[in-house]
């Protein structure tokens, strides 16, 4: 394994505490409970939001937490479901009185750790609700989820409620729009290569040299079909038909259109992606009006890349279009 | 070799057409002189800032042109300097009374490109001046380079000499402010891995399993050292000591500190890196001030990080707060 990693089991710490001291005038940590907040959380005047999951989809959750999107991310050891108390610990630091919205990736572990948490908090006297996300459209169920996964269309559920929630929206409506955010994004991924867990120290998975594996999870978990590599123009079909298919998509439609990567691959593949897509989706009379390009929710060091799509109406835009601050360029 | 990509030699335009896609309110694409712009250039209120290089070094530069950072970028192939033809285009693209100021990283091809391309420039009638960039500490020569490498500091004399023309000043002025930034940005990056181009389709040098190149250079130019690999921690000695020794850097000294991810590595490593970088520093009596961290300069899909120090006054650190808008968040 060539890492930059000094003990595997406190990658995730070492990694939190340099994003706190990157950013030391807008986060703080935790580390007690693997936290990262804003400095400013809680605020009185709106529902403070929280995401985690396991580590390893960086910049997913930690580095997304600032104005307009995440007020904490508690995220778990890599792959690994934060334990319930560390969900606690998030909702406790970030309390409002305006209530706590958790969003979670819909994994089973994830979604066990945190309904328990929803309860304990809610029996703190904290307001909190839970929202699961699931945008993935490449397997019905998988190696660690009953249902869909949730992907890097989670980003876009967090920007749509990080922005209603500034903007002083209570609980409830925060909660209808980041369910509608959900309804309306599909997403679908494939690996080039595997992804090395720091503390396994080996590919979590095998893939020949000429392979790729279509509908990949972000774990590593297999997707709808391992194939021989074609070209991207294939590539770009073979993701985005089915999320096209899935909503469906159609004619007239307005759309946010996202080239995610997964942690290996360089952004000038991303922007190749991101062109074929574009205009495979104009000549479907699909208009891509938002874009996103660069790494969002990452699995490790894999090599690939996830597409994306969000039917926008006008509520949905202007979310989307609401400032953002936080450590890396997102939205 | 597996990779998001077409045929290989329409890598760059493909990639540059997905970029005028994602921004078609701020960026131009013109295929004949594979070259970007802002859609608002020129500006007869401010000098025009360029920047051309090979590709495969993205987001340099390509994905910086925006407000406060380039006015126009004019890239090469992969890893090969842009032709002259193209730096002139560029040249005369962004043309403003106030004059164009032509960036350029110190490699011999770029640097004889940008040389005869100012002497065109000039011969019809626009005010044009070249500034080279040498930030690398790694090695005095190279394979490509006499005297010293232009690598990720590159980013912070874009950023100052941007800021400086966006607030008016005359390219004397802007030429002083460059030169400046440059005279106090130090550099020196590792590979973890090759990279490979997409049109060789292997990778460009063998590195072994628990290998590293100390000192790399961002075409894969041999460094300082070939060695096993090591923690983090002695990783972050290795990089940052010839760093602040050959300033030298001293104990009381404000800097600006980034982490650039060379194209295959995640984030969450290269924070990890930075918390390692700032605590170092600190425990010196060096205090960074401002924080980077993620991909500015990359090498394909290399594995691999550098590390950046700039020595900040009250005027460099005043031109690196200025508000930017690219496609990337960088500054």
């Amino acid at each position: 394994m060539k890492k930059f990693v000094n003990d595997p089991k406190q990658f995730v710490p070492e990694m939190l505490k340099g994003l706190a001291l990157a950013n030391p005038d807008t986060l703080t940590y935790d580390p007690e409970a693997n936290l990262i907040a804003r400095a400013d959380a809680p605020r009185d005047d709106k529902v403070s939001i929280v995401q985690g999951s396991g580590s390893g989809h960086e910049p997913a959750h930690v580095m997304v937490v600032g104005k307009g999107m995440l007020d904490a991310a508690c995220p778990g050891d890599v792959f690994a479901a934060p334990p319930t108390d560390y969900v606690v610990a998030a909702a406790r630091r970030v309390n409002s009185p305006k209530g706590v919205l958790l969003l979670v990736n819909n994994y089973t572990g994830d979604k066990m750790a945190f309904e328990m948490a929803e309860e304990f908090a809610d029996a703190e006297g904290i307001k909190v609700k839970t929202l699961f996300i699931d945008d993935d459209v490449a397997v019905k169920d998988s190696t660690y989820t009953i249902g869909r996964r949730g992907v890097a269309g989670n980003f876009f559920v967090i920007k749509a409620v990080g922005a209603a929630s500034e903007a002083g929206a209570d609980l409830d409506e925060v909660v209808r729009i980041g369910q509608k955010v959900n309804s309306v994004t599909r997403t679908m991924g494939v690996a080039l290569t595997a992804c090395t867990p720091p503390a396994k120290g080996s590919p979590l998975f095998e893939l020949g040299d000429d392979e790729i594996e279509v509908g990949v999870g972000i774990h590593g978990e297999p997707g709808r079909a391992r194939q021989k590599i074609v070209s991207a123009d294939e590539i770009v079909d073979i993701l985005l038909d089915p999320i096209v298919s899935d909503l469906p998509f159609a004619d007239g439609d307005r759309v946010a259109l996202m080239v995610n990567g997964l942690g290996g691959t360089p952004i000038s593949e991303l922007y190749l992606l991101y062109g074929i897509a574009h205009e495979k989706l104009v000549a479907q009379g699909i208009t891509p009006v938002r874009s996103y390009v660069g790494e969002y929710c990452t699995s490790l060091d894999m090599a690939g890349a996830s597409i994306t799509l969000v039917k926008l109406d006008d509520e949905v835009e202007e979310l989307l279009a609401a400032p953002a601050e936080i450590p890396i360029r997102t939205f």
